[in-house]
């Protein structure tokens, strides 16, 4: 019960975001220090402890391990900590945990989690793949968008509906894209028929109901909850944090479509919150594809098996709605910088709940959900957050 | 002051390590989910909450990557949290010290860190590279045998000693891994003039001056202290854990020689396990590179600078000398598979401190100490265990 101890309660006090851009012209870790000592001036704080760096890709595409150390040295953190965490797509996410731990165990008092990407270095989609099993998924041809197409062939089967049922996902984000500063489509019009005439990658997938590649940075500081209005006057705590992890391969799974692990983690975030689904006012969901926020809806139980994407149709997920996803655009239309996906998340829940989302602020927002996935939903992390 | 609040005590209640070999046959996911196999039922519990994974390079090597939730699910264990952590070639440690946060933390009450590492799967060597700056050291050549070579130069220019001056550390190493079943070189026997005659590698590095390529996996289960008897006769307390990282490149540094990390870290796991250098029975340091060893040496304060060579040389590492270091083999003999390289040392420090390291045992030996190195010491991470 960690959000009842005071001694562990701990408190988002400092965010730093980059835009998202289709090419990001500086290097790695400057991208990376800059949100750092964004975070940083945030709280007002000129050092920190720790830091906790999340990459998926940088391995392949800039030939570059060790990222936490060289985002602390690039930021002029000779001395602090730093280590760098993974969890395949839900990089970011395992990043925010890893601080989180860091000043719950007491280990930490101001604790840095970074998250950064740039897939425009090279050959993304094979280094991508990497995230399913090598010898008996992606040998065999295997990708994260040929699984997520499989899911959504399933569900279409299944339930009986239409690739179009789930154009509202991909219609909600490029709405909410358009009034935030920091999302890669914050010019485009995206309507009805864009989605229906988009081409189709990987039947039925089609390019609408995929987020896009593009490159991006964001941070967030955390400290102990007892001592975080010396840093801000709008603190946000992370009511509970869990992950929890499926069969690696969806086709070991008694049923792919049921995310084992995004019910397991959300039921368990929800505990340590002690909160339950209904409080929930914005839940920023990882929708990757449209059929994956559509499957989390589900398994955390905002819509019966089969009626997540009815959600969407009937506007239930729009920024009035009774659940607003993707308010700031989603990974859909802000952008997935793999490793800086979910750290962007936090920050524009923090935004929310502290009431500075401008024209995307969802009305009294109380407590965000954060759900982050990776690989083809083998590892799911949820976070919770409240004022 | 973790080490002194009960409900934050973390203690190792389990071990797992298979032998290191060349070239295992067994797959990198098998490797690490015996490892954990074999941890738990040293503790007897057939499940755990949560898995932290230790690789760096299956990137390249076994096109894979989501190591944690696929080590995970090949030992059986859905539902269970899983992540990824890195240091570069101080990934084990990562490993060890989030399973630390996990259980200090108070997020778990049984938590594995395992390492795995499978250098036989492809080219090592560009890989191991990445743990350098892509841009301005591993493009213009730069590799982690070059650096430490330079480190090497530096050493004997401006103390004045001659190449054969670090042939105790793989002396020493070499002759602790003969009784150790789990090294790699078990079976070697090696002399001075084994030394003296082994090829240069990158001058003045020779051969028997670097730790051998090859594969391995070991883990460690973690819980509470104060629940630790309920699973082991012979809990083994993490005293304190500490990282901090130096600037990237050891051009920026001022003193090359001088590393800043591993003084620093050390200094801070010191006073977290509030106890002194001179407490320190065993020291499994991190001998990749025997200059490595003899800087590390210097750092944390047994020996001065210039001298570090000189403890070897006067038979002070030996199993029966004040400071014995690579107690197993070392990184040099037992061998080094990065990621799991720190948890094969924490495995060896648990069996000294609990009486139980046979022909390898330090007498009386009450007081552990783990480094490890990321990069050129860019990273280091220091770990303190008592009984």
């Amino acid at each position: 019960m960690v959000a009842g101890d005071p001694l562990r309660g701990v408190s988002i006090v400092g965010i730093g975001q980059i835009p998202v851009e289709k090419v990001c012209s500086r290097p790695l870790k400057s991208m990376g220090a800059d949100v750092v000592k964004l975070a940083m001036e945030d709280a007002s704080v000129d050092r920190i402890d720790a830091l906790f760096a999340g990459n998926m890709l940088a391995d392949e595409l800039q030939n570059q391990k060790h990222i936490g150390t060289l985002i602390a040295s690039a930021a002029g953190l000779r001395g602090i900590e730093a280590l760098q965490v993974r969890a395949a797509t839900a990089t970011g996410a395992a990043a925010l945990r890893m601080a989180y731990f860091a000043v719950a165990s007491g280990e930490s008092r101001l604790a840095v989690a970074v998250g950064v990407e740039k897939m425009s270095g090279g050959l993304h989609t094979p280094a991508l793949a990497k995230a399913l099993d090598a010898k008996t998924e992606t040998a065999l041809g295997a990708t994260l968008l040929s699984q997520n197409a499989r899911l959504m062939q399933m569900y279409m089967d299944r339930y009986g509906v239409d690739v179009n049922a789930f154009n509202a996902f991909s219609l909600n984000a490029h709405r909410n894209a358009r009034t935030n500063p920091n999302a890669l489509f914050k010019d485009k019009r995206v309507f009805d028929s864009t989605i229906r005439s988009s081409p189709v990658i990987t039947p039925p997938l089609r390019l609408h109901d995929a987020s896009p590649v593009c490159d991006g940075a964001a941070a967030v500081l955390l400290t102990r909850s007892n001592e975080a209005r010396a840093y801000s006057d709008h603190p946000v705590r992370i009511l509970g944090s869990s992950v929890a992890t499926d069969w690696f391969r969806i086709d070991d799974r008694p049923d792919p479509l049921t995310l084992y692990a995004a019910a397991h983690s959300a039921h368990d975030a929800f505990r340590k919150a002690n909160v339950n689904r209904n409080d929930i006012d914005l839940f920023e969901v990882h929708d990757a594809f449209s059929i994956m926020a559509c499957l989390l809806l589900e398994a955390v139980g905002f819509a019966s098996p089969g009626e997540g994407w009815r959600l969407a149709a009937d506007k239930k997920i729009g920024l009035r709605g009774p659940i607003p996803i993707a308010t700031f655009g989603g990974l859909k239309a802000r952008g997935h910088p793999i490793g800086a996906t979910a750290l962007y998340q936090t920050c524009e829940i923090v935004l929310q709940l502290t009431g500075r989302a401008g024209r995307n602020q969802v009305k009294n927002a109380q407590v965000g959900m954060l759900q982050s996935v990776g690989g083809a939903a083998s590892t799911v992390l949820t976070h919770i957050f409240g004022v």
